[in-house]
């Protein structure tokens, strides 16, 4: 079914007062919720906010906490997120980075203690429209082996570039892992294999079987041992620069699904001085990309969130697409 | 063989300066060159001397150019490497963004026509020495199709995180290629397969067989369209920050393997203010992934460049490990 944007707003806003978030976060969160969901990633939007409201209930989210600021070094920021909510502290979190930034050309906040961000595009997009480039990551619970290792110990960490590209933007908002846990449990329930390999089997070799992947949960990093090094580096550098938890100290923290909290996250604005030349100079990028002799016949080369823009554009006409079924269970809540 | 370090650096400077580079620019590029193969990656040390030497007979590197300003902004700024020694340059830009990190807190320079800067981690690692986290990047020639493209029009582009830890640090130094060129040409030699997919075959069907993929040169991105998307970013970054040439304009400028020049570069240093607690919290990181259970019997999981730090501590005692033919060939040169 298609909802008109209002109307997912205005119920999930009032749920989120019902369960004591304050007018302002409440409308923030609502508006954060229902855009991922219109720019097609409902797996962050509508599809988890019954997530959210248990997290709410459970005091993993705190509805009333804002974040703080902890240290000041010119254009590089230490913020408390005190375990707010999650999208409307790092959007907090990004403009003051973009703050920064037109001030000293970069700017860079480190938030610790906060909670799940929802779509991490969001950050990225939201610099590309005060005219900055997004560079931003969060880490999250163990959900990952380290290459070479059996159990998880590392988190999937997704990590956003973004650069702004005349009234859009170009983005990459991609997770260390080559697919989420929503992807594998999608694929098991259509019976289809992964379309590349996603984790190991319980024998130890690489599969693209989802319910093979499902028994061992040792999903694959992106690149093998490449991704394993560099969510382990985001982790790092995350946990340093905010002084917060790493992936590890979330892990101790509880053993459900919904304990992921105080998590840590950086986020990095620099200002595009000369944006016409930006945008000429991206613009022609993608010319040359989609230029390319493509491997299947009639398929054009998409450039980085292309797909995702498109997506929001139709779902802007039509009103946006939700489940029957999450609908129905959002309205219960 | 092995050759100690001196002896080594003393051979390159000379034929350097041979060739028309002043003294201060060949010691600099000597010695990351002898770094580079001490650290293990020889490929982008003493074995890729002669291809620099080309580079300098053929006038892609200026051996007396340095890199000059262009614009200030604060903590940003952009630089003209004017086609100077890439190895050189670099350094000298990580070296003023840890100036501005300094004093800002966070540091960006934007380099543009300069030239390959052999191995990124080389300045990762030099921001680590100065107590700041070091993010760096560069674009190369067009040398990958985009994710659903044949032929080559996006780079490799390696991306570099690194992070200090005690009188060292953790990094993670990767292309956004799954195999480089030259690890695909070493495994048709030795015969073996490749231990993970790397590229396509002529039916277009992803395979481990070095010789297939030799045969299309369609190379894979790590993490599928994820690493051809962070490809693209990281160049439309360079592009636009540093006011330089695109992968697409580096590869009109010419077509043969050596005339990958007038790159553009990225480098970000953050400050580290308080290293005793920075050091803490990478060690509880490191020993929480050493406690992973290994997926191999006796088999100690690693941190990210731990094999690299070891394979230069080796060198150091043992002398630095060269291959005997590629020693006779830099020694003629």
């Amino acid at each position: 079914m298609r909802i008109p944007f209002d109307e997912i707003y205005g119920v999930i806003k009032e749920k989120l007062i019902q369960h004591g978030v304050g007018e302002e976060v409440a409308s923030g969160c609502a508006r954060n919720l229902v855009e991922n969901t219109q720019y097609g990633v409902a797996s962050h939007g509508v599809n988890r906010f019954p997530r959210l409201i248990e997290m709410l209930k459970n005091g993993s989210v705190q509805p009333n906490a804002k974040p703080t600021l902890v240290q000041a070094m010119g254009a590089l920021e230490q913020w408390d997120g005190n375990r707010g909510m999650g999208n409307t502290n790092a959007t907090l979190a990004m403009n003051r980075a973009v703050t920064l930034a037109k001030k000293h050309g970069i700017g860079c906040v480190a938030l610790r203690h906060t909670n799940h961000w929802q779509r991490a595009g969001a950050y990225g997009a939201q610099a590309a429209m005060a005219s900055c480039i997004g560079i931003c990551w969060t880490n999250t619970m163990p959900n990952m082996p380290a290459w070479g290792a059996r159990d998880r110990h590392i988190g999937n960490n997704p990590l956003v570039f973004c650069i702004p590209y005349k009234d859009d933007y170009v983005m990459i908002d991609g997770a260390m892992s080559q697919y989420s846990y929503g992807a594998i449990d999608a694929a098991i329930l259509t019976g289809r294999e992964l379309p590349v390999p996603g984790g190991f089997d319980e024998r130890g070799n690489i599969t693209q079987d989802p319910a093979e992947i499902k028994k061992t949960w040792r999903v694959l990093p992106i690149g093998f041992w490449k991704g394993s090094g560099f969510s382990i580096l985001l982790d790092m550098i995350a946990t340093s620069l905010s002084g917060g938890m790493s992936v590890a100290d979330i892990g101790k923290q509880g053993s459900t699904p919904t304990d992921e909290y105080n998590l840590s996250q950086v986020f990095i604005a620099i200002h595009i001085a000369d944006k016409a030349t930006n945008d000429e100079m991206v613009s022609q990028i993608i010319a040359d990309i989609k230029s390319s002799e493509s491997a299947e016949a009639n398929a054009e080369i998409l450039y980085p969130y292309e797909k995702e823009l498109a997506h929001y554009r139709e779902s802007l006409k039509l009103g946006i697409p939700v489940d029957e079924n999450v609908w129905q269970a959002v309205q219960a809540l």
